[in-house]
C-alpha cells in the first residue's frame, strides 16, 4: 500500500513509500482511509516547532475517515465494510482531559492518516450513520471537535445567544456553521471582502472587516453595548479587544494565536467582568460522537475550500503553508 | 451619629463628622454597624484609581457587620436585634453576575459601612448564626466571598485536592482557612518566614518561600509532577509559573494584581493543557449566605492581623497602605 | 379599569369588577396589560386544589404582557411605552430556587393578569424586542420558561439530540417548538391523529399516536435501542414507560400529572441507568429574558390554539377546563 | 492458586478450587489479591435476582485491591511490586455512564475478586499512595465510588451543607466518613442504639432513631425548618418522607431499596420544590481515583465491621445475608 511520509522539516521531505498493509491485532481494526485533511498543526509537527518530535520519517495528518477492512477476533463495536471516522486523540474516550488520556495522537508521535490502510484499536473510531459522507467525516475530528467543544462543552450555547467568531480558517467556519444551525446568532471577524461573503454565505448573522483596531466596538453595537455571549479567540496576542466584546460574566474559548502566541490582557477587566477564559483543544470521542451525530442530523455540509488528491499530498501543504484558504483542506484518497 | 467622610484623595482627607441619624424606609431596615473591615479596594477608590467614581465627600468601606435597628413596615426577613452582615454588592441575589446587579456597592458607589449606622433594604443583609461573632463575620463579605467563589462555586473544590494559594493577604488568609477546613490540601508561596510560620498555623500542608523564580518547580514536586487542581493568582503580571503549576484541565482563579495588572502567558501552554482561567471577584447573597453558614459549621475564626477603634480609622488606612499586614484589618466600632 | 375576580371555587363564581386604577410606587411600574393566556395552574387555583389559598375575591391569571404606563421615581429599567412580559415568580431574578423568591407568584398569592392595568417591582418586567409582539409573549411566563428550564437548564440540550414530548399541552408545544429551532429532534407521543398532524406541523420528526402500552418500543426503535437523551413527562403515574425510553445517563423532566400525581418507578432500573430524575417548573427572570430572546431571534410564533376577548374570559376557562386544546389558551384585552 | 466458585443459587453452592494461575497479555497485569470486599449486589448475583447472568461457576465478589505481579510488555501505567485498587467498572475510565462502559463488570458477567490471583487490563487498576492500606482500599470500589459520586459529583457537596444519610450499611458509613471529614454536617436515621452509638462516633452530627413515621421532622427541626441540602436514599419504596426532608431544590440520590424497588412520590411536592432525583451507583475509574487520593489524604479508615479469612468466604456471605451489619465486610486473603 501507498504511505507518505515526512523525513525531514519541509514540505519537500514528504516522501512517497510502499510499504506491506498491517494487521490487526485481537482489538484492533484496519481502517481504508478514504479522505484525510490538514490542520496548521501539521505544519507545526513537519516545521518541527510543535514541541518535543518522534523522530522522521513518520506518516503525516490527524484528520481522516474510512471504510473498515478486517477486525481483530475480539472486536466488537464495528465489522468489515462500516465506514468510520478516526479519534485524533486516540486513546481519550470521554471525561475531563489529562496527560495521560492525550499523549497519544494521530499525525504525531502516533503515524497519521496520509496512508492508504492503518490499524487502530477498536475504541478510536467512530461509526458514521449514512446521511454523513466519508469527506465530510475526514474534517471533523481535530476542528470540528475543538468547535464543538468550544460552543457546546465550554460555551453551553443556547438558541438566541450571540456568539463572535474570528476569521475564515478551519475551526472557525466549523463554528459559523454549528452555532448557526443550533440558532444562536454569530458575528464573524475577517480581513477579507471576499471571505466576508463567504462567512455570510454560511450563515453569519453580521460580518465585520477587522482592519481597524476596534472591531470590538462593532460588537458592541450588535449586542446593545452588553457584549457576545461567547468568543472564540483564534488570533491571541493582545486580548483587549476580545475582552472588551465579551459581555459581563462571559466566555472567551482561547483556541488560536495566528498574531502571536504571548496572550496579554487587562486582569482589572478580567475581575471585574467576571470572565471566563478557556484554552479549547480537540475533545474526546464522546465529543465527536456527539458532533457526528449532529453533523448528521443537521444535514451539515462542512466547508472545504480545496480537495486535493494523494499524489497531490505536498500540493496541499503548500497551500496550508500559504494561509489563504478558508475551512478545510481536504485529500481524497 | 458619627462618620467618617472622604472629601479627597488621601488618608488625610478622612475626616469625622456628626450625621442624623437615617431612618428606614417600608422595606428597609437600620442596621448599627459593630465592625467594618478593610480591602485594597478601598485605597484604590479614595485614590481615585479604581475607576469611575462619584464625588467626595462618601463614607468609606465595603464590609461590615451589626444589628438590626429599626425596620420598615413591610420588612419580613429581619427584626430588631438580629445580627447580620451586609452584602458589599447590594442587590446581588443570586446566579451569574450581570452589570446591572454588580453597579450597586457598598463603599462605592454607594456610601459605605464607616459609620455607626446605615440604611439597606432588607435583601441586603444576611442574618447570622450565634456561634458566628460580628467581628468575624464583618471581615466576610468582600475577601471572604471571594475565596468561597474560587474554591467552591469556580473551583468545585473536593477533599483530597491539592491547592495553590499566594500570599498571605485577605482573599488569601481565608481562602486557605477555608479549603483546610474542607479538607483540601493548601500550598501558600510567600515572601517571609514570618508569613510562612502564620500559613503553616492555619493549616497550610506547605509552604514556599518565593524568593526565588521557581516556585512553580516546588509545586509540581509537591503534586508528584501534575500541578495543582486550583491556583488562586493574586500576584497577577506574568502568569507562566501560575500555569506551569497547574495541572491538565486544571482551574486558575485570576483575583488580584500586586505585581501587575498586565497578565501575560503563553497561549500555546494554556491550550494544550486546556486551562480555565477564571476573573474571581466577590459573589451573590447567596454565597455570602452559604459562607456565613460554613463559618459558624466549622467553628473557622478568620484571622485578622490588627484591629483599630473607630476613632483610628485613618490608622487602619495606613496599615492597610503599607502593605506589611496578612489577613484582615478591622475597625471595632 | 376592568378586571375580574374569582369569588368562589367554579368557573361560574369569575365576576366581571369596576376598580380605581392603582398608582406606582417609587420602585414601580404600572402596567396596562394587553393579553393574558391560562395554565392548568388557574383552574387549580380556582378550584381550591392547588394548595394553600389566600381568600376569594382574587384576580385570577399568571401571564401577561403589555405596555408601560407611568413609572416611578426611582424606576430604571424601563420607560412608559415600554413593551414587557411579567415575571410570573415575581422577586426570583436569577439563579436556585428558594422558597423565598418563588414565594410571592401572580394569580396566587398575588393578584393575577385579568385586569386592564396592574402595579408590579421594575424588577418584574422584561422588556420586549421590536420581534416579539404583545400576544407571543404573553403565553410565555409560565410555559415557556418551563420548557426553557426543562430543555435547556436542566436539558443541557445539545443541537442533533433526541428529546421525547408528551402531548400538545402549552409547555409540550413550546418545547417542541424551541427543540425543533434549536436542531434537536423531537418525538411527540399524542393520542389523537388530528395532534399529531398538528404536532409534525410544528416540527416533529417523529410522533407516535399512544394509544397502546408500548410508545416507549417506539422511542427505542427511533434511537438504534438507545433511548432518548431527554424526556419531558406531563402525564405522571406510572414513569416505567418513560425511564424505558430515556437513554444511560439521560434525563427525565418531571413537568405534569395528567394521568396521576403519585409517581411510580422500578429503583433498579434508575440505579443501573443512572437516570437524573427533575421537578421541573417555572424558571427566574433569567430564564424568561434568556426564552424572550430566543423567541425574538428564532422569529418563533408560540402556538396558540384559541384566542377569546376580554369579556369571553370565563369561556376561556371552560375551554381550559375541557382539556380539548393544544398549546395555549389565550385572552386578548 | 485457590479460588471459590458460585456453582447454584445458595451459599451453600460456593465452592472451593484449585485453578492455574493466568498469565498478562501484552497490556495486562496479574494482581495477586490481597483482599476482597462484599456487597449487596454479590448476593443478588448469586440468587440470580439481579437480572442477566452468565452462568455458574464464576468467581464472585466486586470489590479487590492486591499487588501487582507479572505484567504484559506494553504495560506503562504500574509496575510489579505496585499496590493498587481493582475498578469494578473494568473499562469506565471517565466521563458520562454508558452502556457499553458499564457492561463489563467484576464479579459478573466477569469472574470477581474470590481467588488469590487475577489478570486485568493495565487500564483497570488504580496505583495506591503508601498512607492507603490494602484491606482499606479493597473496600473502596463499589460502595466507595458511589457515596463518592453521590456527595460530590452528584451532591456537589460544600463544607457546612447538611446530608442525611439513611443507615449503617456499607455505602451510607463510607457517606458518613468522607462528607463529615469534607465538613459538611451529617444527620444519620438508624433503627437500632446501637448503630447510632456508631454512627456518632463516626462523625455524625445528629442521628435519628427511624423506629416512627416521622423522621423527616427531626431532619426539618434539625434544619431550620428547611430541609436538608442532599439525602443519601438507601431505603427506596415510598420516598415522601426523602423529599419532606429535602430543600427546596436539593437533591436526592437514589441508591438502595432494602424496603422496596417500587419508588413512589407525589409529583406536585417533588415539581414544586424543583427538586433533583438521580439514580447512582459506582463512578467510573477517575472518581477511583478521586476517592483514593481523599481517604489517603485525609487518614480516613474505612469503617469495617468484621474481617474473614479466605477459607471463611461463605461465612462472610451468611453476614451480608444476614443483614446485621454495619459498614463493610472485609475477606483477608
Amino acid at each position: 500500500m501507498r504511505a507518505w511520509n515526512v523525513t525531514g522539516t519541509t514540505i519537500e521531505s514528504l516522501q512517497p513509500v510502499e510499504v506491506p498493509e498491517p494487521a490487526p491485532g485481537p482489538a484492533e481494526v484496519l481502517v481504508r482511509i478514504a479522505a484525510a485533511a490538514l490542520n496548521y498543526r501539521d505544519l507545526a509537527v513537519l516545521r518541527g516547532t510543535y514541541g518535543s518530535r518522534t523522530g522522521a520519517p513518520y506518516v503525516p495528518l490527524s484528520d481522516g475517515a474510512g471504510t473498515v477492512g478486517t477486525v481483530g477476533s475480539a472486536v466488537r463495536r464495528v465489522r468489515p465494510g462500516d465506514r468510520v471516522v478516526l479519534n485524533y486523540a486516540r486513546d481519550w474516550i470521554a471525561g475531563e482531559p489529562t496527560e495521560e488520556a492525550l499523549r497519544p495522537r494521530l499525525g504525531m508521535p502516533l503515524d497519521g492518516t496520509l496512508q492508504e490502510a492503518m490499524v487502530l484499536p477498536e475504541h478510536a473510531v467512530v461509526p458514521l450513520p449514512d446521511a454523513l459522507p466519508l469527506e465530510d467525516a475526514a474534517v471533523l475530528p481535530v476542528a470540528g471537535t475543538a468547535a464543538w467543544h468550544a460552543l457546546f462543552d465550554f460555551g453551553r450555547l443556547q438558541p438566541g445567544e450571540q456568539v463572535v467568531v474570528q476569521g475564515t480558517g478551519g475551526v472557525s467556519m466549523l463554528a459559523l456553521q454549528l452555532a448557526t444551525a443550533a440558532r444562536a446568532r454569530v458575528l464573524v471577524t475577517t480581513r477579507s471582502a471576499a471571505k466576508a461573503a463567504l462567512a455570510r454565505e454560511h450563515g453569519a448573522d453580521t460580518v465585520v472587516v477587522a482592519g481597524g483596531p476596534s472591531w470590538d466596538a462593532a460588537v458592541l453595537e450588535w449586542t446593545a453595548g452588553k457584549g457576545a455571549d461567547l468568543l472564540l479567540d483564534v488570533v491571541g496576542g493582545d486580548l483587549s479587544a476580545s475582552l472588551r466584546a465579551t459581555r459581563f460574566g462571559g466566555r472567551v474559548a482561547l483556541i488560536g494565536f495566528l498574531a502571536s502566541a504571548e496572550a496579554r490582557f487587562d486582569l482589572r477587566f478580567a475581575i471585574q467582568r467576571r470572565l471566563d477564559l478557556r484554552g479549547v483543544s480537540v475533545g474526546p470521542r464522546s465529543s465527536l460522537e456527539a458532533l457526528v451525530r449532529a453533523v448528521a442530523a443537521l444535514r451539515l455540509r462542512p466547508f472545504v475550500s480545496r480537495t486535493f488528491s494523494f499524489e497531490e499530498a505536498p500540493a496541499a501543504f503548500r497551500a496550508l503553508a500559504s494561509g489563504e484558504h478558508s475551512g478545510k483542506l481536504l485529500i481524497r484518497f
